[in-house]
């Protein structure tokens, strides 16, 4: 019998919460099967643990991470603890750490879910977005100086390597080929000399190729246009770590909100354990009140089961999210329903098991 | 009589036909008003012009404009012309060569006007975007590593100097206090350390001098996906110079379109002159067909009249536009209607003279 060894990292804020669900469903789902068992490994990593540590995971965490077959992942980042320590510590120094250099972001409307769009049906919003996830404009490198004079100046240098832009653009060509889908790459080419037309070159040279791949290429600003205008020109998109970034919440936003907006965080290799996570934060506002909506997360299970080779249970999944969402019956205040966050997860186990 | 000069570089694709009709606009106000005159001086550059000379601008391109009240833009761009050429050796060069700083761009529904979105009312859709112009990302520092080897790398620099930041920062604080309006700052802080969390404090510094302005911070990527749910909590926003291009498409894509973007570029010193353009490109597929919609390019006139001090005008000329759009009678086929290019100026100098 097959066996998945899943650490988790429940974060701060909802973290706790939606990861719970996510938890049940995929427990519950092992058992309907009764051809694989799961088992989660919690790690209290996150803000409280930097507040009582000053550090947001244990010197030796990524040692502690490796064995696993995948990090599932909650929301990391809470007040009084700057973002970009919370986020830097914990959430990009995983993706960094573990080469998860492909960050999938399925922008996907379900039936059901609510979109702020005139005219546009579901099947109209169906794309998989391919974000760089471990340089680019994320790389970390730059400088302050003059601090605190007026000759002050900040420098933050975007990384674009070969390799860093032939292994993502070349695990979308490969995408787009498998789904019989085409492929927009989005860049800036017009502004951003150095990177973007290098990124543009690269996509040209794998684009060879792939002769049996459509392709398109369009400026970041014109595709935050037509994400809203037109988003069904959009089958499989390939950009870089920051346009990704803005272009999945974007995406998120036209796909039913970020309540229902999950992310995979690919070592495609499989050296490294891949990790999965709802894309939203860790929302202190509504933290403790059990009201979050976990469909995010558990759509990040489906991504989860996929990677582990349980693909029909990923779609079932899917599917049942879709029919819950259809129903109506039980859904968390951001989709006008009335559950609690823990009413969910049980929800979705009972539509798989009819 | 007061006299403004304006130096005019239709540029290309549909660059002229679309600032002939804004030209017809402004000479017609003048000669309603009668107390003020306008002429333009038309410099034949652009592409075509790289084509025969390898220069998008003569040498002393930037002496010739220096003297003008304002330079009235087209569209540049060119399919044969690589973009980062295009764009550098014009509008970029430009815009950094008179240190136009300030890139200001309404973002506004007027009555009328198409929108994506379901449920908006215009009145939710009125903000100003003010987009540092000069610096930032589009600070043109780079380089590339080992070329057409497989240890090839770009790097790309963004500059934020404090004197950059503090300017347009200030600039937004000032019109958010004279407009009585919120100021909401969008950046990065959570994954760009060195440039954008120095932003974020020049940001809070420069508060502390306008406590009667209420103030917002968004990360781009949550910005992104409001502006789509929730447009109305935008008021006055500042930004850099990339942030400010992509949120001003997508601001462009919910207030009725690029057909409507207009964008003035200013140097508020008054030392250089000041640009204005439509936002649009040269859509060369559709150049030379008199079908392209020209209200961007005249309510780029209604900022310049603004600028020019001609302030009732401005407005007047913006109500006109608005009253165009809902009488439907005279659009072009973008927005529905049947009518051409050349059609609109006369149209809206006629609503101007009821
Ligand atoms: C939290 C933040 C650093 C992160 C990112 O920018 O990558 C998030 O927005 C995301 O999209 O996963
Ligand atoms: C043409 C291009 C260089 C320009 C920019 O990115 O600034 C345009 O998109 C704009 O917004 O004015």
């Amino acid at each position: 019998m097959e066996h998945f060894n899943i650490a988790v990292i429940a974060g701060d804020g909802v973290g706790p919460e939606v990861i719970e669900e996510g938890k049940k469903v995929f427990s519950g789902i092992s058992r309907i099967d009764g051809n694989f068992s799961v088992s989660f490994t919690d790690f209290p990593w996150g803000c409280e643990y930097y507040l009582k540590t000053g550090e947001m995971m244990p010197a030796d965490g990524m040692d502690l991470l490796r064995g696993f077959d995948a990090v599932y992942l909650g929301a990391v980042g809470y007040p009084g603890v700057p973002d970009h320590i919370s986020l830097g510590g914990l959430l990009l120094r995983i993706r960094r750490g573990f080469d998860e250099y492909i960050n999938l972001r399925p922008i996907r409307l379900l039936k059901g879910a609510p979109c702020p769009l005139a005219d546009v049906r579901p099947e109209d919003v169906n794309m998989i977005v391919v974000r760089e996830n471990s340089e680019g404009e994320y790389a970390n490198v730059g400088a302050r100086l003059y601090s605190d004079t007026e000759r002050e100046v900040a420098f933050q240098t975007a990384v674009f390597s070969r390799h860093g832009c032939e292994r993502v653009i070349r695990y979308a060509f490969e995408l787009a080929r498998h789904e019989k889908r085409s492929l927009t790459s989005i860049s800036k080419g017009n502004a951003l000399r150095y990177s973007m037309v290098f990124w543009d070159e690269v996509f040209a040279e794998i684009g060879q190729e792939y002769p049996d791949v459509e392709t398109h290429s369009l400026l970041v600003d014109a595709a935050s246009m037509f994400f809203v205008k037109d988003p069904k020109r959009f089958e499989i998109v390939v950009t870089s770590n920051l346009f990704g970034d803005i272009l999945t919440d974007l995406g998120a936003a036209i796909a039913g909100g970020m309540g229902l907006a999950a992310g995979a965080n690919l070592n495609p290799e499989r050296k490294y354990p891949s990790m999965f996570e709802p894309i939203h934060g860790s929302a202190p506002d509504i933290a403790g009140k059990g009201i979050a909506n976990p469909l995010a997360s558990i759509w990040s299970v489906s991504q989860m089961l996929e990677f582990l080779g349980e693909r029909e249970w990923s779609q079932r999944l899917l599917s049942a999210i879709e029919i819950l969402l259809m129903e109506r019956r039980i859904l968390t205040a951001d989709l006008g329903g009335s559950a609690k966050t823990a009413d969910i997860g049980a929800a979705v186990l009972e539509i798989l098991g009819r």
